[in-house]
């Protein structure tokens, strides 16, 4: 499980408050008093899972150690429109000046949740999870894996030390999948998992062969795929990738794979609607 | 104009690539000799507006101050689909390590850099700008605030601390529209603007008497923004904001105002297809 | 209003200890006891305005949480000469430690809010305003914005990103004033104001055409100025700039501009003496 | 000597940088076309001594690798007013933008430098030399150091980890200078330098017997002072601060003492006029 | 392969460098002018496996990007006592500056490979392999872990991101083995491998039943050993650690198991003597 | 005294932290739940001298305030094996979370000040101090000065910046030991010491006759390091460095040398072996 409460999230959270606050919230500091205490709501303007509430309550401790910040829901749980998810009381100038910046994470993460949720619900009478992928806002990517596991997905690698995926172009430039595994085993951790991208049922065979822990079906036909998940027989975990999309992901989890990565959850989740009541 | 070649920008960049790349690229320098170089070009799979390209060039030359990177349409060019954007020659390492982070700039940029474009299309005949928001990612405001820009629109207040923004809280704090600017100007330099929100015709017949430079309508209808403008009579810059989308926009336009800021060509622009080709 | 309790303010000020203490205040740390607990005060050995209170208190807490800081006077507060002006009590290590940082944020601080005090009294019968530049040590440049203001005087742009300023280089560059100015107003936002610096009052009248916010008028003789406002006749901001020093400053101000920018409160203030007393 | 071209003094220049051109020099990048080159000039505007020009070379080189940078001068060449110090050529952009904090850093150094060498040349028929203090402006320092060694004088220790310099309230928590000396030698580096802060011949008497290095002379009159040194008779290092001034030096000087430390030399320097003409 | 030249690394360098360097090398710069160039050759005392090269490449190009670094041998190469290994020359100055940090790095991690090296020899008729830990100097890990591959030793995991390490603790707080792999399951990336701690048979059993993919024996006799490698039976990767010296890890190997862990090759690996000849 | 609770010591400590942990203890969040609490205790497992606690606890303070950290020993006890050092309470994630960090600080450490002990016991009767010097672990330095302290030891120089260090290489780029202590005279601060470095007597002789502070004999014969011994007459401190070891150290101290560097009791202290036991 991906935490948002570890010294890397403080971080970039404090970076993203600096981001918008600069040399200071020249509005709220020239009118609001510094006594000034008020109570706001978060509250949803759309159905959604909800995701981001703890980054939210680190932003307001940033800015006023003393704000209280009273969960009315926690993070995976379904919102729908309306409903009030915290109230967030204490200094007036903290509240108007962290708003927007605790708006922004809690509207993106609780859309990659809420879209995330739908693929996966999409896929429901099959054994197939929703993963992730590295197609992920830069600087941002913690807080949208986090999000697609509260939706219910499933992590995929962090980055590029994380698991080994060799693609087309190390194939090619070694000449095999059996010898771009071979490589490979020689030079990283045996406590890391290797996948290959196969693009057609030749290549599954190989890499089947080549001691590889997971098979990529990459832009395969569904006819393919089925043939790939037949041959592989679960002795290696299997993942799709490509095309994946609402339309298309029970068609894809009907083939019996393990694995479904989609880029649509994370790229092109958008924001959910949610506003702060004074 | 924002610049994308700036010490700040230069940061967030190796940002996203340490996010990236943590402690090393395990496929690629288990696979590829570090003497291998590769020809590879970025091609569009959507038709589209670039943004980006800048960033993808310093990302490659931190990664390889050698990489040859030659462009072949720039920022603001349309790319139809299919269309071939540069050629990266070098070190087959590099190229492969920052592929996937290039690629996550020049999809988020030049998709906010179309929307904001059909935005802009869409409300052609009309003297109103489009203009953008804080409801930004995290830690990438800057990158989509030059998007905006690329794409034809114009960009609002970087953050909290480049103008003034007198919302519904300020106002209520301090008892009336006057009251809000008049401190305002007694904090604030004189090198700033002010803007007050507004969400009804006697607010803004109290903004204008404020000494407000910006006026902005909140949320009004059709009806109230066209007496709203014939009332402001040019004596201040006018802003609508809130329900703008690719159906309202030109409706919206054609009340007079000089601007309309829409969180949609930023939250919700998803990302434009680009692949890269070796 | 700029604040020095942020987190960029946090950020320096920790700087600021890191380059007096280094690895460690080995003079306090051999001789003085963790346990010791001592009280101090901060007295005032010269008359002037108080600026910086808030940054000692952040020192002290920084080095120990539990240092009780209890103010006498509050930023702004005039201060004479023997005044104290704040009693700290707690660990002695960390008070001996902070010590000098501390007197070197205040010391500083309250010489520049000093200094702007002498200026703005000045000029007391006329309307215009003292404002600073951008000619403050590098670094510091909020401590030295907030201290202006602490001492009556408004701040100029904090910075090239804040606002437009026109000078000499850029109105040669593109052939008159008017067109720099257009250029302008296409590529920034509508929320940021546009200066121009002026030599002559053919410039001013170029300015007063061209779309700009706000008319400098740079190192002109007062008969020049004295002109120039009456051209300008309140249709757009005026600031003053070059050669202001304590003794021209008021006949500068009889004018009847609106803003005089002066380096000499910032960079020539030099220290005010402020010591600590065991 | 103190080095300006240090990996520390570059992330401080870098610093700087940022502080003043944050998101971007929106004038220059608005109005100045990108390939536009430029030859400017610093030219000094008053009688002086040249210190950063190595910071200005290293501004120059961030903002464009490519700015050639023709020194006219280096520094401690004494330079008179109307004189060029150096020819800056290339792209007109990077020196724009660089101007202002090239010269924030060349007018406080040069100041520094030549108010040091006001001070040196004070005492010249006396072997004493000036050193400076640790009332430096915050996150300054180092360029305030070499700018004192530029101007002749000697630095003193840079931070409280460099030095032991026991004061009174040191003395007084353990009772005697001889105590505190003790302990500092049992818990400090035998390559670390021990001054101990003495205000009556009394405590010069224990001092000697102390182990110290050296002894400060603080705020004595003149005759303590001449009783001190001939007490002392070279058997230790003499330093006298306190009340030092132009008009007091050279008196203070012929008492016979090794070093004068002054914090006007620094805190005192103010700005030399030094301009850019293009 | 973990890689010594990324950001991550190259700020890791600059951070050392600062470490030892601080404002600035007041011997080097006080006796040595600017001009004085030199040539230097690094030169092995002991017998060794050499490592670090790269970065002692690196480092001397920080200080001086014109230093010209002639090597002898590279990285994984063996070291004879006397034998040269690099021929350094460039500015007097950047070479002695960087001389201590260099062999810094060089020493610690030409000693770890060396003593990777001796386990790797140790167990050289069995198929296992030596693995290192995260009993690793704080802030040194990856040049700990790149050095333990050239001398022939697989990587661990990198950190607590990087696999699941399921020990004593985690398996007591949720009742057993099989639980504790469930739970981490459900979390975790499927990309990510699962480790179990076993202390006896029994524990070997149950991780065989649970889904684990390597099973670590922890501080068993070899009799245990040879009784859970017959019983795991190639059908999961097998560790062991505890007790692991050069004196057992031969008999260890001859159990059949495939990877060695010894915290030994990095924490008791000290350092190899190299030196710099002028 | 070297303090391990300063602003420097926190960032290097959340460094470590974030190199083990990244972006999260997978393992345990999957596992423990957020509520669950233990108790554990470290353990000694080898006789020793502790060094470290401090850094244990501000590891767990800031995992989680929260956790209780009660001390049964303190730095500088002597521990038996099988003794327990201090009992942690609190969140389990926590606690097992900071656990490998924690004690990779405390084994360093505690083995460090070990050593130093045991070097200093064995030159018991005679008056030097064993010293440390900069040989240490990149980014570890102020980790390896403290505990030499803790264990009986005198640091050395911190770094280049801390004291003048005359060299081989030094002296003959001027042509002479006195030449080189004059120029570093000229450019340092009269706080700063200044050491040379002798290889013979006659070297010893030019030493004594330059102004230098200390001597250093270096790799000099027992028969060489009586005859400076006796020569330098306590005029200057005496400092002998090269082939110390547990072997030589005696015969060394008992020349009558003030100081004896070793780098063994730093680059070959290895660890001593502390536990976890919950």
């Amino acid at each position: 499980m991906i935490s948002v409460d570890s010294l890397m999230v403080h971080k970039l959270i404090k970076q993203a408050l600096s981001e918008d606050i600069g040399t200071g919230d020249i509005t709220t500091n020239s009118i609001i008093s510094q006594e000034k205490t008020i109570e706001a709501k978060f509250n949803s303007r759309e159905d959604g899972i909800l995701a981001g509430l703890p980054v939210a309550e680190i932003i307001f401790k940033i800015l006023d150690e003393n704000i209280e910040f009273i969960a009315l829901l926690k993070d995976g749980d379904k919102m729908i429109k309306g409903q009030d998810i915290v109230i967030v009381k204490g200094s007036a100038r903290a509240i108007l000046t962290g708003e927007r910046v605790a708006l922004n994470f809690l509207q993106r993460m609780s859309a990659i949740a809420t879209m995330t949720n739908k693929f996966q619900e999409a896929i429901k009478p099959y054994k197939a999870k929703i993963a992730d992928t590295r197609k992920t806002c830069p600087n941002f990517r913690i807080f949208e894996k986090y999000s697609v596991q509260i939706g219910g997905g499933i992590p995929h690698r962090f980055g590029l030390d994380n698991a080994v995926m060799i693609k087309d172009n190390h194939i090619q430039a070694v000449g095999s999948i059996q010898e771009a595994v071979k490589l490979a085993k020689q030079n990283i951790s045996f406590t890391t998992k290797i996948e290959v991208e196969t693009e057609n049922i030749n290549q599954v065979s190989e890499a089947l062969e080549s001691g590889a822990d997971i098979i990529m079906l990459d832009n395969m036909s569904v006819e393919e795929m089925k043939k790939a998940v037949e041959l592989i027989n679960n002795r290696k975990i299997t993942e799709v990738s490509g095309n994946v999309s609402l339309e298309t992901v029970n068609l894809i989890a009907s083939c019996g794979v393990d694995y479904i990565s989609a880029s649509a959850i994370t790229a092109k989740a958008g924001i959910i609607d949610i506003g702060l009541d004074m």
